[in-house]
């Protein structure tokens, strides 16, 4: 079996492939997916391909609907959601991804600073692990996907 | 038909009751359900019933957990979900209610200040209306269930 | 068991009036409902409500997204969706909300004239019924909830 | 990910052949899939297959049917359904195909012009994208699929 | 709770009323359904609703569509499912409703005299009871929601 | 895409490898599966691996729910289910596949010969194709997969 | 809203009377129900209602079946399952009802005393609460139904 | 189609390989799957790779949820899944994987010898084949994928 696992949240740092990287030199069979990353181009998508909007809000919603194609599908996808919130910024549609993925009973990872540990206990207490760095999610899915736990032979 | 309408998202106004009370003299047949909205008895709901934690990410774990147990149910059972986002705080369990209610298929309605337009872009495109007053709420459930729009007879 | 029949389509003749009545004289325990069919305000409601938009198109959107908020939850509640296509205009919502409520597994009666046979075939053959005239749905009812057919005793 | 794209609606252009080449051209994994798009082997299919009937009724529901156990079926394997309304015609089953998509929560891209813009309002609410041309869904696909958006890199 | 209880099959006793005055005397809180049980209207009413058809074929297909519309509605509704068997006839509707309920989840009563045993070996292994006589569904019916059993107190 | 279609029903004749030579020659990318067969070990199979039953309602019973592990596997896996009718026997088995596959929302296609017609008037009604033949079903399935109708191109 | 909650496990003592008890003195709107507590009702209901049998096994079997009648209906309708492990027996149908509700998604309570942690540590896993007294569940109930938190107000 | 196993249950003996080895004999397309049979590791998951915690109930949680990670992919994707209980130990996460397959239609099948008949009676039940040796599995895997009965040609 190969394992899809989705990486929802924060795009400023490169958390995503540190989790990549791992669970490559580990050997395990993991489709990674994930939103698009380039912030302008998520941004601007629907009136790019579509036609501009006078409105902000209407360009927004334009944009945010097209992104979903790609969000909703690869979320349906998944086995393993993970959602990282990093420190900045309001990050409404990774908790949104959080709920939307819990409602499908999908597994969720749920990746943050200690400093965001009481405004994330909704969304935490749907998790099944709650990590503070990329690195433990590699683990996690070794652990999960391989049965492999460092020091435990 | 009754319908059941759950008022997610900010607890710091009273505009939960601007819309129930603008709903009753319609006469309409709605039930109102919301989460718990003492925010005291929700951070604490788990330990006080459960035993106490010493470790605060415990704590709000099985206050979450509890506060769970009556948020899903009043989701499940909604035919409208109408998410609330005020002006502080970071506010993640109503983006994550609001993404859980959508992979439910609920509609959504979301209301919000302009402030928040940008940064709630995914979450309005998931709703099928986006207002930022409560009575608009009201005149849309009006509508909704009643057919009755002002000016239009 | 009472029955809940939604009844969509066609809103410039007053079949649905023919068909509650017939069902009303017969004492079924039947809960009818329907779109908005004040045109008007159907049109208008999002704008009404939620403000005015430049362009037709969201002018357009924001109305069906409320309209939608009624329909959906009505055809979900529905044992039995009746579709009506009159002679005028193009009606694709009619034919979309019975795609819909197929998929969903609802039984659907259909109802049109003999002009639109051939051009109707796909929605006929996702039907359990297609009459001609109102009245035979309310004879369809009165068999399905009563087990009274005329001239069967 | 291998992406599963159903292409309903008009048979008398070529926009089908337009999409595919454009995202062949784009190297992406999509797998299209479409009706049969012969005119007259989709209204004989049946009667050809099963035996004459007298009643055209019979004729065209015989053939209905059989189309659609292929229709069903790529809809429900689709990731996403384009719809194009051309000029003419009820195209009805365009519509249906379009509801039917949406309630099993597909991601409904429709094409149209914007003679119809008005008629199409609930089909297009219902929708993540609505394009006036062929290439606008390739270049949806391909921000979709390949996360590239001309002139954003 | 209210029980539904859904009596499928064999139409030429009384089987349905013994079960219902035993399940009436016991005071359970039950809503029986059955299909059409006039046989003659039960075949007829497609045609003497909708108009009469010159091929055998589609005067039966008319007729068991109107049926399906009372008979899916009734066994989506039920918490149980009762199927008898009788003597004569081959009453593959009978098996048909069993398979169209236990892939629903449907609690499964299957009743038949001895003479079937070995015929209706892949029906009975379906169900949660196998009994030879009506009273016996009374019995388990008092048993399942009343927790009553005769000589256990 | 590759195409699951399950046949069920009569084991008297060769009328799967009739329909499965027809198909391997046209080219189709089909995958046939089917009960078992022999119906020796049908019969059988529950006794001779899990221990022998002297009352012939366990020794059917244990043999049926092993087949079902095979049968009800296969049918959800199925994209069309064709249940052929043959002369003789009550085969309610088969029947309550079509009801099975019906409530599964599976594409169902019925094979039976005329004498069967108004016995079978439920079953067929459920279905989207009803032959007589099973060069038919292969004819449906070139159409259905391959777009190909004899006579039109 | 009515709140539906099953408690499933342990029968020897009276936990299910204190909870409700508990529960009708807060003047919550639940109605709670419960396996058949008759132990030996619900063990010989199989044989006393459809015969004899010789070997234990089926003795069971049947029993366990009729059982399962009104187990599952109760707990698909329940919002809550609370199932208590008590101090003796393997109690493995207990662990099945809490893997039964917890894969319909059911909000789980679990009880059960300090002996048990370490066994029961994937089924508390599976909770959203887990108590070691009925008391607790009557506190949870009361909080969540009707926002009541002893020392908040 | 290849089939998809999952061998839930008791870790102190090598009945998982006895099956693999005897249905990799038969050439059988299985794909089996397990949970983490490392108890040491599967204890101590959650702490190793999310940080330690004072409190055993927590240690468990963690584990538990990382373990349900994997436990809970496979038994959605399994086609069958196989639950042995072994002599010893209260095994409650056997019988709740037992009861979370069975209420997502899988189908089960249970090994035990005879001192458990009775307690495991609901269980039972609920399988499709109730075995009391590993190698009857096998057995049931070659006649069910493969028409295959030993004695039966």
């Amino acid at each position: 079996m190969s394992w899809n696992v989705y990486l929802s949240g924060e795009i400023h740092t490169n958390w995503r492939e540190e989790i990549e990287t791992a669970v490559e030199k580990a050997g395990l069979a993991v489709c990674f997916s994930a939103p698009v990353t380039n912030h302008l181009a998520s941004d601007d998508c629907g009136v790019a391909i579509l036609g501009a909007e006078d409105n902000k809000f209407w360009h927004d919603k334009k944009g945010a609907d097209i992104n979903a194609i790609r969000t909703r599908a690869l979320i349906e996808k998944a086995d393993v959601v993970v959602v990282r919130f990093g420190e900045k910024y309001k990050q409404w549609n990774a908790a949104f991804d959080a709920g939307y993925a819990s409602a499908l009973g999908k597994s969720l990872i749920i990746i943050h600073g200690a400093e965001h540990q009481h405004a994330l206990k909704e969304v935490d207490a749907a998790a099944l692990a709650v990590a503070d760095r990329p690195e433990q999610v590699a683990d996690i899915l070794r652990y999960v996907i391989d049965s492999k736990l460092e020091g435990y032979t």
